[in-house]
């Protein structure tokens, strides 16, 4: 009801599919009452686009606002933003490849971010997380913080730790994933922790056979809009209670 | 609503249990966005009937299609079909005494499909299962792939690893069961996660007495279609919104 | 509806009971399509209730039996019984302090029945399961068999392991619990499953402290209709969608 | 509707609050059937409120009942009390910075209860939680009982060894938790299973990183009101199906 005449220009369709990827991030468990997830702006590089400070299930529309790589708001005017938003920002800044972007402290994930196992991919349907998954500890550069990615700096450190991966690991606060498109960081995202689960539990019997570099490299061909892609974004929106398409009435 | 003649001049009670299958084996958490579950054609063993590539949960009678064993559509007009049905064509051409399939990514058999202990039936409702679970690992025959059975060689492969046992763990990606009915290779299906948790946190305890072959046996002479499968049958179909009986409406 | 006259004659406060003891075990997920609940019948004590063949969360007023405690139904022609109801009435027929039973395949409880980690209670709330629970194997006396309990002479062997304790554990197959009224037994088959998980959760940590025999014993003293008692059965009620009172159109 | 006269005067959101902390908590698994949230009275320090015996997902407005310090109602004629609300006045007694309590049987922090090794915070959101949390056991003053803090003096030894610290755990039992606000212990409650699962997950890999106290004492600087304490509790009424503002027909 709020939206702008900016967000209007949008695509509709554009926007409502950053507001089915929040329902569908907290349908899923992927977030909670935190976390977020961000897009490029498709047609100005410089910006991107996502939720005022509210918890991903509640965002409607009206709550998508457009920020500068930098964090500052396009509309002076903008509600409350994300304290961490400068996570996206620095990301988009650092790798032009990147059109979406997914913060989250999903709970399977949390135990590889404390110690130094590494996560890796070992079920198919996660190999879009990559080959190599970092894991930054804001202590290191900045020492006793609330671990919360308050500003560029902190948010570049984190972009530098990412370097050409698709997900980077925040030392007792959750993960940073990105992708080529919104749908593909939502199914890393999704499927981020299931995988983290089945590594832990495999872990318990003994040692395992990770998806090898040349599986994932063959994996990560497939289109980032692939019928297979697809077909599970309808599935997670009838779950979330969301239409896949924008109708009259958004 | 755009089911075709021959869908139609079969007994519209077995397509009905096939998109109840469907929807149980999604509210179950059996399946996700991926997974399908299949029937041979009643009246025609060299056919099979599946969903064309659509989630479990979303399937309706009028996405019900029927391939030849080789995965060939039989009306060649037929939408997009799931890319793994191959695993289904060619376990039918293996096995005459399977008729029906389900293929799942279920996350508890996941660890076992990493490493190198057996998944064993140690509780009396996944008895189904069978003394032996092979695993099957798509590298040892066909080096990196994408994980996903895509053509009639890989299935075949994949067939002869299950050879005469019941089910067959996949390395990085799932299981795929087998089933005298249709029944049957749901309960299996819904059981075998189920079977696995519980071999997994017994193993933290000590060493465990799993089902003994003898009982493994004469729990496999209760018919597919006895009253204590339909129970459950009845049950899974309540929990997951769908009446057991086809209606008129359908 | 199918009610019958003897059935009529019952306080209908005390049918709805039974029926609620159903709906919860299925809704607190105690139960699945199998498990099943019986009371002694309040004014005959050589009888039980207990529901004919059907899913406990499928259960209502017209699905409750009568039985003798040899497992004959009173009425000869009653639909189809449970395959092992001789669980309930053997352990009535050795135990007339008993006056309510839960057969339960709970999957947290089952990886006590596999090892000799004696299953015991750790947390307040379980204590009701007693200090001792005694392990059943049925192959010990029946060598293999299809796990299920069909005949008195099975039903005996149980209860004479289950001894003076209030639960017993079942091989690869579930456990029975009692009780000195139809709340208490709810109450423990809820509880001894999270009181499993946590000891389960607990032995990974290091050595535990459980209860202490006395800290059971008083624990046992409180009457199992106190009001604290009370406060949960209402809470599991709501949670299952029944009133916990028989309505006239019941 | 049985609200009387002095929960009139109070202001009507802080009542509402107070049941929208008891739906909370029972919709995010933090209470069951048992459990408590409470209150210090807004106006007068020696008094808090807390529901009359009833499972917290259950409680409305009428249901709220306030005490003095010592666990006496303020009205003779109050409806049955919980039988540990002494867990609530002897804590408020010692602790006048605590304006909130919660105590809890929440799973995954029991196995924490019951053995050496120290609940940490491990994960920023649970950072609340401090830096030490102290383990109780009623056994070392009182020997065997039936664990329940039932007076003002097992009461006292309880805030005792709280000392001056966020959480205390209490062993086979739970935990009790303060806030400075209700919102706070409403968080601490939710997060604190959360952390005790991930530390309990994270050592099996292995040695792992906790919050500094330095991390921990930053963290604890947000106000108990900021905007992202408030995001959170929108999002926890949301998902317990209570509008967090107090309406006319309250």
């Amino acid at each position: 009801m709020n939206t702008d005449t900016r967000q209007r220009a949008l695509d509709p369709q554009v926007l409502h599919d950053l507001v089915a990827a929040n329902r569908i991030l907290a349908n899923e468990g992927v977030v909670d009452a935190y976390g977020h997830v961000s897009i490029r702006h498709p047609r100005n590089p410089d910006r991107y686009l996502i939720a005022r400070s509210i918890s991903p299930a509640l965002v409607t529309a009206g709550d998508i606002m457009e920020y500068g790589l930098d964090g500052k708001p396009v509309d002076a005017a903008s509600p409350t933003p994300y304290l961490e938003r400068h996570i996206h920002g620095a990301i988009y800044e650092k790798r032009p490849d990147v059109q979406a972007v997914v913060h989250s402290h999903a709970v399977p994930v949390l135990p590889f971010t404390l110690t130094d196992v590494p996560l890796q991919a070992v079920i198919h349907v996660a190999s879009d997380m990559g080959a190599v998954i970092p894991r930054w500890d804001i202590r290191d550069s900045f020492g006793d913080t609330n671990l919360l990615v308050v500003d560029m700096d902190q948010g570049r450190d984190l972009a530098e730790t990412l370097g050409s991966n698709k997900v980077v690991l925040m030392r007792g606060h959750g993960f940073t994933a990105t992708g080529r498109s919104l749908i593909e960081v939502v199914k890393i995202s999704v499927y981020l922790p299931v995988n983290a689960q089945v590594q832990l539990e495999a872990s318990r019997l003994g040692p395992m056979r990770p998806l090898s570099p040349g599986e994932i490299e063959i994996r990560s061909q497939v289109a980032p809009d692939a019928p297979q892609m697809r077909r599970a974004w309808d599935y997670w929106c009838r779950r979330a209670g969301i239409s896949p398409e924008v109708s009259a009435g958004d």
